[in-house]
Protein backbone atom coordinates (compact mmCIF):
# COMPACT_ATOMS: atom_id res chain seq x y z
CA UNK A 1 0.00 0.00 0.00
CA UNK A 2 1.16 3.10 -1.24
CA UNK A 3 2.34 5.77 1.80
CA UNK A 4 -0.33 8.89 1.53
CA UNK A 5 0.64 12.20 3.24
CA UNK A 6 -2.16 14.54 3.77
CA UNK A 7 -2.16 18.09 3.99
CA UNK A 8 -1.11 21.45 1.46
CA UNK A 9 1.60 22.68 -0.12
CA UNK A 10 1.73 25.82 1.45
CA UNK A 11 2.72 24.40 4.93
CA UNK A 12 6.51 23.71 5.32
CA UNK A 13 5.92 20.91 7.37
CA UNK A 14 4.34 19.37 4.59
CA UNK A 15 7.26 20.16 2.42
CA UNK A 16 9.25 18.72 4.92
CA UNK A 17 7.97 14.90 4.97
CA UNK A 18 7.76 15.83 0.92
CA UNK A 19 11.62 15.80 1.18
CA UNK A 20 12.21 13.41 3.11
CA UNK A 21 10.31 11.06 0.72
CA UNK A 22 12.16 12.34 -2.45
CA UNK A 23 15.79 12.22 -0.69
CA UNK A 24 14.43 8.22 -0.08
CA UNK A 25 12.88 8.08 -3.78
CA UNK A 26 9.67 6.82 -2.12
CA UNK A 27 6.43 6.72 -4.01
CA UNK A 28 3.83 8.59 -2.15
CA UNK A 29 0.33 9.47 -3.01
CA UNK A 30 0.06 12.95 -2.03
CA UNK A 31 -4.00 14.14 -0.66
CA UNK A 32 -4.83 17.24 -0.79
CA UNK A 33 -6.45 19.49 2.46
CA UNK A 34 -7.99 22.83 2.27
CA UNK A 35 -6.40 24.77 4.72
CA UNK A 36 -6.77 28.80 3.55
CA UNK A 37 -9.71 29.14 5.38
CA UNK A 38 -9.09 27.06 8.46
CA UNK A 39 -10.66 24.66 6.90
CA UNK A 40 -8.55 21.59 8.31
CA UNK A 41 -9.64 22.62 11.81
CA UNK A 42 -12.96 22.01 11.49
CA UNK A 43 -15.40 18.92 11.03
CA UNK A 44 -15.16 16.88 9.62
CA UNK A 45 -11.78 17.00 9.09
CA UNK A 46 -11.13 17.45 12.99
CA UNK A 47 -13.47 13.91 13.52
CA UNK A 48 -12.19 12.42 10.43
CA UNK A 49 -12.73 9.68 7.77
CA UNK A 50 -16.58 11.83 6.94
CA UNK A 51 -14.42 13.45 4.04
CA UNK A 52 -14.08 11.77 0.68
CA UNK A 53 -10.95 11.25 0.90
CA UNK A 54 -10.15 9.89 4.76
CA UNK A 55 -7.50 11.43 6.86
CA UNK A 56 -6.07 9.51 9.91
CA UNK A 57 -6.29 11.75 13.19
CA UNK A 58 -5.09 15.34 13.39
CA UNK A 59 -5.53 15.95 16.96
CA UNK A 60 -4.02 19.82 17.12
CA UNK A 61 -5.29 20.21 13.81
CA UNK A 62 -2.28 20.78 11.79
CA UNK A 63 -1.18 19.12 8.42
CA UNK A 64 0.74 17.36 7.58
CA UNK A 65 -0.96 13.82 8.78
CA UNK A 66 0.79 10.57 7.23
CA UNK A 67 -0.10 6.95 6.12
CA UNK A 68 2.03 3.79 5.88
CA UNK A 69 -0.09 1.16 5.86
CA UNK A 70 -2.05 1.09 9.22
CA UNK A 71 0.31 3.70 10.91
CA UNK A 72 -0.81 7.07 11.19
CA UNK A 73 1.32 9.42 12.12
CA UNK A 74 1.17 13.41 12.48
CA UNK A 75 4.20 15.88 13.27
CA UNK A 76 6.22 16.39 10.53
CA UNK A 77 9.59 15.87 12.40
CA UNK A 78 8.05 12.64 13.79
CA UNK A 79 7.06 11.53 10.44
CA UNK A 80 10.87 12.14 8.33
CA UNK A 81 12.45 10.49 11.56
CA UNK A 82 10.12 7.19 10.66
CA UNK A 83 11.08 7.49 6.93
CA UNK A 84 14.24 7.79 7.93
CA UNK A 85 14.88 4.85 10.10
CA UNK A 86 12.61 2.51 8.47
CA UNK A 87 14.04 3.51 4.96
CA UNK A 88 17.82 3.30 5.86
CA UNK A 89 18.69 1.76 3.17
CA UNK A 90 17.47 3.56 0.78
CA UNK A 91 18.64 6.85 -0.95
CA UNK A 92 19.87 9.20 1.25
CA UNK A 93 20.74 8.26 4.58
CA UNK A 94 19.60 11.17 6.59
CA UNK A 95 20.53 9.61 10.19
CA UNK A 96 23.97 8.54 10.91
CA UNK A 97 25.48 5.95 13.50
CA UNK A 98 26.60 6.72 17.33
CA UNK A 99 28.24 9.89 18.24
CA UNK A 100 27.71 11.84 14.83
CA UNK A 101 23.56 11.05 15.44
CA UNK A 102 23.69 12.83 18.73
CA UNK A 103 24.98 15.62 17.21
CA UNK A 104 22.65 15.81 14.18
CA UNK A 105 19.72 15.53 17.49
CA UNK A 106 20.93 18.17 18.89
CA UNK A 107 20.82 19.99 15.42
CA UNK A 108 17.90 18.94 14.50
CA UNK A 109 16.18 20.09 18.61
CA UNK A 110 17.75 23.73 17.18
CA UNK A 111 15.31 23.94 14.42
CA UNK A 112 12.78 22.82 16.61
CA UNK A 113 13.12 24.84 19.50
CA UNK A 114 15.48 28.06 18.39
CA UNK A 115 14.69 28.73 14.08
CA UNK A 116 11.49 27.58 13.84
CA UNK A 117 9.65 29.59 16.69
CA UNK A 118 10.99 32.98 15.04
CA UNK A 119 10.88 31.60 11.55
CA UNK A 120 7.12 31.41 11.79
CA UNK A 121 6.57 34.44 13.59
CA UNK A 122 8.05 36.19 10.51
CA UNK A 123 6.90 34.56 7.73
CA UNK A 124 2.93 35.51 9.48
CA UNK A 125 3.83 38.74 9.52
CA UNK A 126 5.42 39.34 6.33
CA UNK A 127 3.19 36.69 4.20
CA UNK A 128 -0.06 35.57 6.09
CA UNK A 129 -0.78 39.25 7.18
CA UNK A 130 -0.27 41.22 4.32
CA UNK A 131 -2.64 38.30 2.43
CA UNK A 132 -5.49 38.73 4.60
CA UNK A 133 -5.06 42.59 4.59
CA UNK A 134 -3.54 43.27 8.53
CA UNK A 135 -0.54 45.13 8.33
CA UNK A 136 2.63 44.42 9.17
CA UNK A 137 3.66 44.94 12.92
CA UNK A 138 7.06 46.77 13.08
CA UNK A 139 7.88 45.74 16.82
CA UNK A 140 7.25 42.26 16.21
CA UNK A 141 9.65 42.12 12.68
CA UNK A 142 12.12 43.66 14.98
CA UNK A 143 12.18 42.14 17.72
CA UNK A 144 12.01 38.87 16.12
CA UNK A 145 14.40 39.45 12.89
CA UNK A 146 17.16 40.60 16.25
CA UNK A 147 16.56 37.35 18.05
CA UNK A 148 16.89 35.26 14.88
CA UNK A 149 20.02 37.04 14.07
CA UNK A 150 21.46 35.76 17.20
CA UNK A 151 20.43 31.87 16.01
CA UNK A 152 21.53 32.53 12.83
CA UNK A 153 24.83 33.65 13.86
CA UNK A 154 25.19 30.27 16.02
CA UNK A 155 24.35 28.29 12.52
CA UNK A 156 27.17 30.46 10.74
CA UNK A 157 29.71 29.48 13.55
CA UNK A 158 28.61 25.24 13.28
CA UNK A 159 28.89 25.85 9.40
CA UNK A 160 32.39 27.17 9.87
CA UNK A 161 33.00 24.49 11.30
CA UNK A 162 31.44 21.75 9.35
CA UNK A 163 29.87 21.14 5.79
CA UNK A 164 26.55 20.30 6.90
CA UNK A 165 24.95 20.89 10.59
CA UNK A 166 24.88 17.47 11.79
CA UNK A 167 27.78 16.31 10.17
CA UNK A 168 29.74 15.72 7.09
CA UNK A 169 26.95 14.71 5.33
CA UNK A 170 23.35 15.87 4.46
CA UNK A 171 20.68 14.87 7.74
CA UNK A 172 17.53 15.40 8.67
CA UNK A 173 19.53 18.64 10.49
CA UNK A 174 20.24 20.31 6.99
CA UNK A 175 16.62 18.93 5.61
CA UNK A 176 13.87 19.96 8.58
CA UNK A 177 15.05 23.75 8.01
CA UNK A 178 14.92 23.68 4.69
CA UNK A 179 11.61 24.46 3.80
CA UNK A 180 10.72 27.48 6.50
CA UNK A 181 13.71 28.91 5.02
CA UNK A 182 12.89 28.61 1.21
CA UNK A 183 9.65 30.67 2.36
CA UNK A 184 11.64 32.89 3.99
CA UNK A 185 13.54 33.97 1.00
CA UNK A 186 11.41 35.60 -0.39
CA UNK A 187 10.46 38.10 2.28
CA UNK A 188 13.08 41.09 3.48
CA UNK A 189 14.16 38.26 6.21
CA UNK A 190 16.38 37.46 3.03
CA UNK A 191 18.97 40.22 4.47
CA UNK A 192 19.63 38.05 7.65
CA UNK A 193 20.83 35.21 5.64
CA UNK A 194 22.55 36.94 2.86
CA UNK A 195 25.08 38.98 5.59
CA UNK A 196 26.38 35.16 6.96
CA UNK A 197 28.47 33.56 3.99
CA UNK A 198 29.00 29.90 5.13
CA UNK A 199 24.87 29.85 6.08
CA UNK A 200 24.15 31.25 2.46
CA UNK A 201 26.27 29.11 0.89
CA UNK A 202 25.02 25.93 2.75
CA UNK A 203 21.21 26.82 2.19
CA UNK A 204 22.17 27.31 -1.53
CA UNK A 205 23.89 23.81 -1.65
CA UNK A 206 20.88 22.43 0.34
CA UNK A 207 18.37 24.29 -1.82
CA UNK A 208 20.06 22.73 -4.96
CA UNK A 209 19.68 19.07 -4.44
CA UNK A 210 17.38 16.96 -6.96
CA UNK A 211 15.28 15.60 -4.70
CA UNK A 212 13.96 19.29 -3.09
CA UNK A 213 13.72 20.20 -6.84
CA UNK A 214 11.11 17.45 -7.23
CA UNK A 215 9.61 19.24 -4.19
CA UNK A 216 9.06 23.01 -5.65
CA UNK A 217 8.21 21.24 -8.53
CA UNK A 218 5.24 19.30 -6.82
CA UNK A 219 4.49 22.40 -4.79
CA UNK A 220 4.38 24.80 -7.94
CA UNK A 221 2.04 22.24 -9.32
CA UNK A 222 -0.51 22.37 -7.11
CA UNK B 1 35.38 8.70 32.45
CA UNK B 2 31.93 9.62 33.92
CA UNK B 3 29.15 11.71 31.62
CA UNK B 4 28.82 15.30 33.66
CA UNK B 5 25.74 17.22 33.25
CA UNK B 6 26.18 20.93 33.71
CA UNK B 7 23.31 22.96 34.75
CA UNK B 8 20.62 24.03 37.67
CA UNK B 9 18.25 21.90 39.45
CA UNK B 10 15.42 24.93 38.78
CA UNK B 11 15.66 23.80 35.34
CA UNK B 12 13.00 21.37 33.47
CA UNK B 13 15.39 20.41 31.00
CA UNK B 14 18.37 19.79 33.60
CA UNK B 15 15.77 17.30 35.37
CA UNK B 16 14.88 15.65 31.63
CA UNK B 17 18.18 14.92 31.53
CA UNK B 18 18.96 13.59 34.63
CA UNK B 19 15.64 11.18 34.85
CA UNK B 20 17.18 9.55 31.77
CA UNK B 21 20.17 8.63 33.32
CA UNK B 22 18.21 7.10 36.39
CA UNK B 23 16.40 5.15 34.62
CA UNK B 24 19.37 3.94 32.92
CA UNK B 25 21.06 3.66 36.53
CA UNK B 26 24.06 5.31 34.97
CA UNK B 27 26.53 7.14 36.90
CA UNK B 28 27.27 11.01 36.19
CA UNK B 29 28.45 14.10 37.53
CA UNK B 30 26.33 16.94 38.24
CA UNK B 31 27.94 20.29 37.75
CA UNK B 32 26.06 23.21 38.93
CA UNK B 33 25.86 26.24 37.26
CA UNK B 34 24.54 29.48 38.92
CA UNK B 35 21.07 30.19 36.55
CA UNK B 36 19.39 32.63 39.23
CA UNK B 37 20.35 35.71 37.84
CA UNK B 38 20.88 35.10 34.49
CA UNK B 39 24.44 34.07 35.03
CA UNK B 40 24.60 31.13 32.67
CA UNK B 41 23.81 33.93 29.98
CA UNK B 42 26.58 35.91 30.68
CA UNK B 43 30.52 35.45 30.13
CA UNK B 44 32.66 33.63 30.68
CA UNK B 45 29.88 31.25 30.88
CA UNK B 46 28.77 31.49 27.36
CA UNK B 47 32.71 31.65 26.82
CA UNK B 48 32.81 28.50 28.18
CA UNK B 49 36.15 27.10 29.83
CA UNK B 50 36.91 30.13 31.41
CA UNK B 51 34.86 29.28 34.93
CA UNK B 52 36.47 26.95 37.41
CA UNK B 53 34.67 24.36 36.10
CA UNK B 54 35.12 24.00 32.24
CA UNK B 55 31.18 23.76 30.94
CA UNK B 56 31.04 22.78 27.21
CA UNK B 57 29.55 24.93 24.35
CA UNK B 58 26.23 26.43 25.00
CA UNK B 59 25.38 28.53 22.37
CA UNK B 60 22.20 29.56 23.07
CA UNK B 61 23.12 29.88 27.15
CA UNK B 62 20.53 27.47 28.19
CA UNK B 63 21.14 24.47 30.21
CA UNK B 64 21.85 21.86 30.51
CA UNK B 65 25.57 21.07 28.78
CA UNK B 66 26.25 17.38 28.55
CA UNK B 67 29.75 15.83 28.65
CA UNK B 68 30.17 12.22 27.41
CA UNK B 69 34.09 12.12 26.79
CA UNK B 70 34.73 14.11 23.89
CA UNK B 71 31.43 14.39 22.96
CA UNK B 72 29.65 17.92 24.03
CA UNK B 73 26.12 18.17 23.35
CA UNK B 74 23.21 20.80 24.61
CA UNK B 75 19.42 20.83 24.01
CA UNK B 76 17.94 18.04 26.80
CA UNK B 77 15.88 16.09 24.03
CA UNK B 78 18.89 15.35 21.94
CA UNK B 79 20.79 14.39 25.44
CA UNK B 80 18.02 12.21 26.37
CA UNK B 81 17.74 10.25 23.02
CA UNK B 82 21.34 9.86 22.88
CA UNK B 83 21.78 8.00 26.26
CA UNK B 84 18.65 5.83 25.32
CA UNK B 85 20.59 4.82 22.01
CA UNK B 86 23.48 4.23 23.13
CA UNK B 87 22.77 2.65 26.36
CA UNK B 88 19.56 0.66 24.97
CA UNK B 89 20.34 -2.05 26.86
CA UNK B 90 20.60 -0.73 30.21
CA UNK B 91 17.79 -0.20 32.67
CA UNK B 92 14.49 1.03 31.40
CA UNK B 93 14.49 0.72 27.07
CA UNK B 94 12.82 4.41 26.91
CA UNK B 95 12.66 3.72 23.08
CA UNK B 96 11.12 0.91 21.30
CA UNK B 97 11.44 -0.71 17.57
CA UNK B 98 9.75 0.04 14.46
CA UNK B 99 6.44 1.27 14.07
CA UNK B 100 5.78 1.10 18.08
CA UNK B 101 9.22 3.76 17.86
CA UNK B 102 7.28 6.15 14.90
CA UNK B 103 4.61 6.61 17.36
CA UNK B 104 6.82 7.22 20.47
CA UNK B 105 8.40 10.11 17.91
CA UNK B 106 4.77 11.45 17.59
CA UNK B 107 4.16 12.06 21.11
CA UNK B 108 7.68 13.17 22.00
CA UNK B 109 7.03 16.06 19.27
CA UNK B 110 3.85 16.69 21.08
CA UNK B 111 5.39 17.47 24.63
CA UNK B 112 8.22 19.90 22.29
CA UNK B 113 5.57 21.13 19.94
CA UNK B 114 2.33 21.62 21.83
CA UNK B 115 2.33 20.76 25.68
CA UNK B 116 6.00 22.79 26.56
CA UNK B 117 5.67 26.27 24.68
CA UNK B 118 2.52 26.49 26.89
CA UNK B 119 3.04 25.62 30.10
CA UNK B 120 6.57 27.76 30.19
CA UNK B 121 4.11 30.23 29.52
CA UNK B 122 2.27 29.05 32.82
CA UNK B 123 5.53 28.81 34.37
CA UNK B 124 6.57 32.34 33.99
CA UNK B 125 3.70 33.54 35.12
CA UNK B 126 2.80 31.35 38.41
CA UNK B 127 6.82 31.02 39.32
CA UNK B 128 8.99 33.13 38.13
CA UNK B 129 7.29 36.50 37.98
CA UNK B 130 6.34 35.98 41.26
CA UNK B 131 9.33 35.35 42.82
CA UNK B 132 10.51 38.39 41.24
CA UNK B 133 8.20 40.61 42.27
CA UNK B 134 5.89 40.90 38.80
CA UNK B 135 2.75 40.66 39.03
CA UNK B 136 1.11 37.58 36.63
CA UNK B 137 -0.67 38.76 34.19
CA UNK B 138 -4.44 37.60 34.13
CA UNK B 139 -5.13 37.80 30.65
CA UNK B 140 -1.99 35.60 29.80
CA UNK B 141 -2.79 32.69 32.22
CA UNK B 142 -6.17 32.86 30.62
CA UNK B 143 -5.49 32.43 27.14
CA UNK B 144 -2.44 30.26 27.61
CA UNK B 145 -5.21 27.88 30.16
CA UNK B 146 -7.72 27.58 27.36
CA UNK B 147 -4.93 26.45 25.05
CA UNK B 148 -3.60 23.97 27.31
CA UNK B 149 -6.94 22.44 28.46
CA UNK B 150 -7.13 21.50 25.02
CA UNK B 151 -3.98 19.86 24.55
CA UNK B 152 -4.59 18.15 28.06
CA UNK B 153 -7.65 16.97 26.06
CA UNK B 154 -5.75 15.02 23.54
CA UNK B 155 -3.60 13.60 25.97
CA UNK B 156 -6.37 12.23 28.15
CA UNK B 157 -7.87 10.60 24.89
CA UNK B 158 -4.86 9.12 23.60
CA UNK B 159 -4.38 7.53 27.90
CA UNK B 160 -7.91 6.44 27.49
CA UNK B 161 -6.52 4.27 24.33
CA UNK B 162 -3.04 3.31 25.71
CA UNK B 163 -1.41 2.91 29.19
CA UNK B 164 1.43 4.95 28.10
CA UNK B 165 2.17 8.00 25.56
CA UNK B 166 4.14 6.49 22.61
CA UNK B 167 3.67 2.72 23.51
CA UNK B 168 2.48 -0.13 26.10
CA UNK B 169 5.16 0.92 28.18
CA UNK B 170 7.02 3.89 29.50
CA UNK B 171 9.48 6.01 26.85
CA UNK B 172 11.05 9.12 26.25
CA UNK B 173 7.36 10.40 24.94
CA UNK B 174 6.51 10.28 28.77
CA UNK B 175 9.57 10.60 30.41
CA UNK B 176 10.01 14.31 28.75
CA UNK B 177 6.80 16.41 30.07
CA UNK B 178 7.54 14.84 33.37
CA UNK B 179 9.55 17.70 34.60
CA UNK B 180 7.96 20.37 33.45
CA UNK B 181 3.98 18.81 35.02
CA UNK B 182 5.90 18.54 38.17
CA UNK B 183 6.38 21.99 38.35
CA UNK B 184 3.00 23.01 37.23
CA UNK B 185 1.58 20.72 39.73
CA UNK B 186 2.69 23.48 42.44
CA UNK B 187 0.72 25.96 40.43
CA UNK B 188 -3.39 26.52 39.75
CA UNK B 189 -2.69 24.64 36.62
CA UNK B 190 -3.21 21.62 38.74
CA UNK B 191 -6.54 21.95 38.09
CA UNK B 192 -6.54 21.23 34.94
CA UNK B 193 -4.97 18.26 35.14
CA UNK B 194 -7.26 16.81 38.27
CA UNK B 195 -10.13 17.54 35.99
CA UNK B 196 -8.67 14.77 33.56
CA UNK B 197 -8.67 10.87 35.38
CA UNK B 198 -6.41 9.07 32.56
CA UNK B 199 -4.34 11.90 32.72
CA UNK B 200 -3.93 12.48 36.36
CA UNK B 201 -3.30 8.27 37.25
CA UNK B 202 -0.88 8.30 34.16
CA UNK B 203 0.93 11.06 35.83
CA UNK B 204 1.12 9.55 39.23
CA UNK B 205 2.00 6.87 38.09
CA UNK B 206 5.18 8.13 36.28
CA UNK B 207 5.87 10.33 39.03
CA UNK B 208 5.99 7.22 41.21
CA UNK B 209 8.66 5.76 39.50
CA UNK B 210 11.70 4.82 41.34
CA UNK B 211 14.06 6.97 38.95
CA UNK B 212 12.14 10.11 39.04
CA UNK B 213 12.59 9.60 43.37
CA UNK B 214 16.02 10.01 42.89
CA UNK B 215 15.76 13.22 40.74
CA UNK B 216 13.75 14.92 43.32
CA UNK B 217 15.65 13.92 45.79
CA UNK B 218 18.99 15.16 44.38
CA UNK B 219 16.97 17.95 43.44
CA UNK B 220 15.99 18.61 46.77
CA UNK B 221 19.22 18.22 48.37
CA UNK B 222 20.70 21.29 46.27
Amino acid sequence: MVMKVHGSVLSPPVLRVFAALCEKDLEFEFVFVEVKAGEHKKEPFLALNVSLRPCPPLPFGQVPAFEDGDLKLFESRAVTQHIAHVFADEGTPLICEGKSMATVGVWMEVEAQQFEPLALKLRREFLYKPRSGVATDAAVVEESEAKLAKVLDVYEARLSQSKYLGCDCFTLADLHPLPTMTTLMGTPVRKLFDARPKLSAWLADISARPAWAKVLAMRNQQ
